[in-house]
């Protein structure tokens, strides 16, 4: 195997697929996103990567609240046109059943199986730690509510099987949407036994 | 469909599952991580999310660099067996072909399909942000290069369903690997005619 330098890029795979919600100028707005992270358990921090064109970070800025929700494949298309379609343009506000909770600005979206409701803690700029020139704002936030219905969680837990999420393959060429696949292994388990 | 509030937690399904390398006290080490994100596109950052305890945060800290190896669903023993297995305890530097690349000190996996070569260029301690008692250190970095073998790459560039990722189900009770399943549909595409 010969290992090629390749032009560098943050090149990960795959990567969730998720709907962050914001309320821009008093109206629910829905972007698609794969830059997403889990940070920590307690309390749950989790971050997203927003471009600073996405009519979105305008009112995380304003409210300091944001939502993540995570589509299940068959909702595909729909969560794709939130990603193609500009709030700045399209009214995204009545696409999906919306609802609120206890930070009031973070719209939440009914059909989507799994919703996190965060409240902003830190924030990062690209373009001030990296002189990016077109920056992403980083929005660490803390989730301070979740909801799911009955019928995605097993023991009162979030099961994937169940949520059946799309996943994504970002790439300079097509960017391409994913079921996951088959089990392979219990993690901290099927590797206790590995010998070199 | 009704909404429960379940308890608060940084849901992601799936995550990726990436091994990060670092050298600590002149030794290669490698820990498996899930919380994993792409931050820009020019200059390309990630952040990893790795908890305090870990040996690998000595060695990022001291040199200020580390790396993103992806592995395949062929490396899911070696894989987990780097996240059960500190590198307090256990010498993991011989368990791969190490190699290293500009920076010198961020030691890569040859049987890994594609490897990022990182400088830290920005911190944040979850313990200050959010007062997290088992706190994590959020490492930015650059990537200052890319490496691939060609038999991972399509016109040049990283090729999901050549590269078979390993993909991470978290969760509070039975975390699980999994393959990528089957294609849906191309993104910023399939969404482009949806009609609410």
């Amino acid at each position: 195997m010969t290992k090629n330098k390749i032009r560098p890029g943050s090149y990960l795979f795959p990567t969730p697929t998720v709907l962050i919600g914001a309320n821009v100028n008093g109206k629910a707005n829905f972007n698609a996103i794969g830059w997403v992270s889990g940070l920590e358990f307690g309390p749950p921090l989790i971050s997203i990567s927003s471009n600073q064109q996405h009519h979105n970070n305008v009112g995380i800025k304003e409210n300091q609240t944001f939502s993540v929700n995570t589509p299940s494949v068959d909702m595909v298309e729909i969560t794709d046109y939130c990603g193609i379609q500009s709030g700045k343009k399209a009214d995204k506000s009545e696409i999906f059943d919306v609802f609120y909770g206890e930070l009031e600005t973070a719209p939440m979206i009914k059909e989507a199986p799994l919703n996190l409701e965060c409240r902003v803690i830190h924030m990062v700029d690209t373009s001030e730690i990296a002189k990016a020139k077109m920056g992403h704002d980083i929005f660490i936030g803390e989730v301070v509510q979740a909801y799911a219905d009955e019928k995605y969680l097993t023991n009162g837990i979030p099961d994937m099987e169940k949520i059946k999420p799309l996943v994504l393959s970002q790439s300079r060429s097509k960017s391409r949407y994913y079921e996951i696949g088959k089990e392979i292994g219990v993690a901290w388990s099927i590797g206790a036994n590995y010998k070199k």
